[in-house]
């Protein structure tokens, strides 16, 4: 696990949920044996919110998702279930239709009603959802209901190396998150699949507000590969079974965790061997932050740079150079690599290559620039650009 | 060599020079022992214009090009000199000063003024250009001066596989263009380098304009990596010798050797075992065609799909989705894949998967999408994503 930024914030050494929320996972034949879908349950009803991929393509359960939990509104959720392998998208009014027939099975099984369940599917795009199978799979699942949340996380992963959750106490809440990532992410108000779970008292509105809050500067500062996916989705469930606790402390510990889980989806995306963070500071405004740190973040010869931990840091006033619409004083441009500064007033230093090469080959390599033309600042994540990339995504849909 | 889009145009079998150009090449001590320096010499004073990268962070030699050859007005020049290796950018004032002096060499040479002669370097950032083996290395090079555009394509060359020259006959005149590319290639306003000659009579103005008019389509067209290189330039010299020819014939035979080079260097981008065309019809407006065209050649999960002849198409509708700010309806796109239709109404269509495949391993994948929401075209050029790529750029300084 990478250093956090948001070392304030301590996490449990085991993650665990907040009262009243449960999970269980199985395999119902969508993959060969692992575990493909994973159902949620808070055991009250609970306030929600969630936001949404901005792609026009979006899946099925996307489009079924802004009508259970509106964005900018919330709503009432008892259940999350979600299916790994088949994503439900590209596949027109037959793919909502299944995408209804998943939360009404898990209505039934939970006994809630459809309009309680949100739906996540995440694999192949345009295959046709085995909807019998998992109606059939998900029969008994209430019975599997156990308190790991890493047993839920299993059940969502597609190529991610590792299953995602992490926790942390506010007051006397808990807030759990749970995640995967991987391949096809750079989430544009969402990311991949991340469910957020707490036991804190909000109603949805509020919900909503601190979830985009949090999303802003995190999730939707992730890139692993500049393709956004059709079904990225971000929710979060308050069940209030703790009560209410400060807001200012809520999203304080929300941020941290969206930020932790952020690095953890970086450091994991496909064939990554390096979390890149690129920290920009001294842009003109906040937009102009985003984008140079985007930019760095995205550029395939910083990525293949990192990779090889080499020296060749010219390519990162490329990368900000190529911000046609910011503003750049070249002359004003320093950067450093894990401290170590490497250019100097848009010039290359001459530093001894040998302590660049081994800032470089840390698992964790910091970037920061400083342009100079004003107060703002913005905070990246990425990974590096690796063969291990190339041999997973040239034969996702045949393998 | 890839079909080309541009069959009404007969290139020559082998490529030749206009009347009153020549060129050289040798190795100077920058590399080993490859041809790393250049120069193209026109006999008498030749019309001349240019475009140059956009990157904030330019080139000693772009900052050098702008005053010699200006954009928007042209100039006249009588000699292009390049080297490869070292690029001679993020130098500060000592690079401008090196580019000067690399100016001066070549005008002491073929008995010119320096305000004639055109400078480009290509190859690492950041690394101080070794002005003094430039200037020994030129010495003689006149001697040298021979009639085969491939001994100056040679020259130019960093980590392209082979020499890039092409010519074509227009009235009684010919073009003749030299270009290299390989990495860092999404030119906006220019490509790496691409030198095109003529001995048609146009003064500098009306080349500027036919230029752009040739460059906006074809080499702003193509991306190998999303990186825009801080060298970028594409110069014309036109030395009037054949006399005058009509315009709108130059500027369509232009355009046509310029699509063709983009296409050349799109196949020869680093790694690439295909060429990536990417057609966009039925757009709302020009801007959002090429954006969308842009999308689909720029994703790494398309590129690598095309490696690997892997049947995902589905990640075609995601990269047309991702472009956030276009007009797209998903129940009116289509897509095809060499002629296969592969999406209908933003559906994937239940192909023959053996089909698509095999058309995938096809050395040139030509991917066609129709929005269906206006009528816009834009044509782009890329190249697949391969291991190659990574393994090249993960030690391109190092090595």
């Amino acid at each position: 696990m990478p250093d956090s930024t948001t070392s304030d914030v301590t996490f449990h050494a085991a993650p665990r949920f907040p009262r009243g929320f449960r999970c269980a996972s199985r395999n119902v034949g969508l993959k060969p044996s692992a575990r493909d879908l994973t159902l949620f349950a808070s055991e009250v009803d609970a306030a929600a919110a969630a936001v949404f991929t901005r792609n026009h393509f979006p899946g099925a359960p996307v489009v079924l998702g802004r009508e259970t939990v509106p964005p900018g509104v919330g709503g009432t959720l008892r259940a999350i279930i979600a299916n790994s392998k088949v994503s439900n998208v590209a596949t027109g009014a037959a793919g909502v239709a299944n995408a209804r027939r998943m939360a009404a099975a898990a209505a039934a099984e939970l006994g809630t009603s459809p309009d309680r369940v949100l739906v996540s599917s995440t694999g192949v795009i345009g295959v046709p959802l085995p909807i019998e199978k998992i109606e059939r799979g998900v029969v008994g699942m209430q019975g599997d209901l156990q308190d790991d949340p890493l047993v839920g996380a299993e059940g969502i992963m597609t190529t991610d190396t590792h299953p995602k959750a992490l926790s942390a106490s506010v007051g006397g809440a808990t807030i759990t998150w749970v995640a995967k990532g991987s391949g096809m992410i750079e989430p544009n108000m969402a990311t991949m699949l991340a469910y957020i779970f707490t036991d804190a008292a909000f109603d949805a509105p509020t919900l909503d507000r601190l979830l985009r809050a949090a999303v802003a500067p995190s999730f939707n500062m992730l890139s692993v590969d500049t393709d956004t996916s059709t079904s990225d989705t971000c929710a979060i469930l308050a069940n209030g079974l703790a009560g209410a606790v400060s807001e200012a402390d809520f999203l304080a510990v929300l941020r941290a965790g969206c930020t932790r889980m952020t690095e953890t989806l970086a450091r994991d995306g496909e064939g990554a061997e390096h979390l890149l963070r690129v920290t920009v500071r001294g842009a003109r405004d906040d937009r102009e932050a985003r984008v140079v740190a985007k930019s760095i973040v995205n550029s395939p010869l910083v990525k293949t740079m990192v990779h090889g931990a080499d020296p060749n840091v010219g390519r990162l006033l490329m990368a900000v150079g190529k911000c046609f619409d910011c503003t750049i004083r070249p002359a004003a441009t320093d950067a450093w690599i894990n401290g170590v500064q490497v250019v100097q007033r848009g010039e290359r230093l001459a530093f001894d290559d040998a302590v660049v090469r081994e800032t470089l080959s840390r698992e964790v390599v910091e970037i920061e620039v400083a342009l100079g033309v004003g107060d703002a600042t913005a905070v990246a994540y990425g990974c590096d650009l690796t063969k291990g990339y190339v041999e997973e995504n040239a034969a996702y849909y045949s393998s």
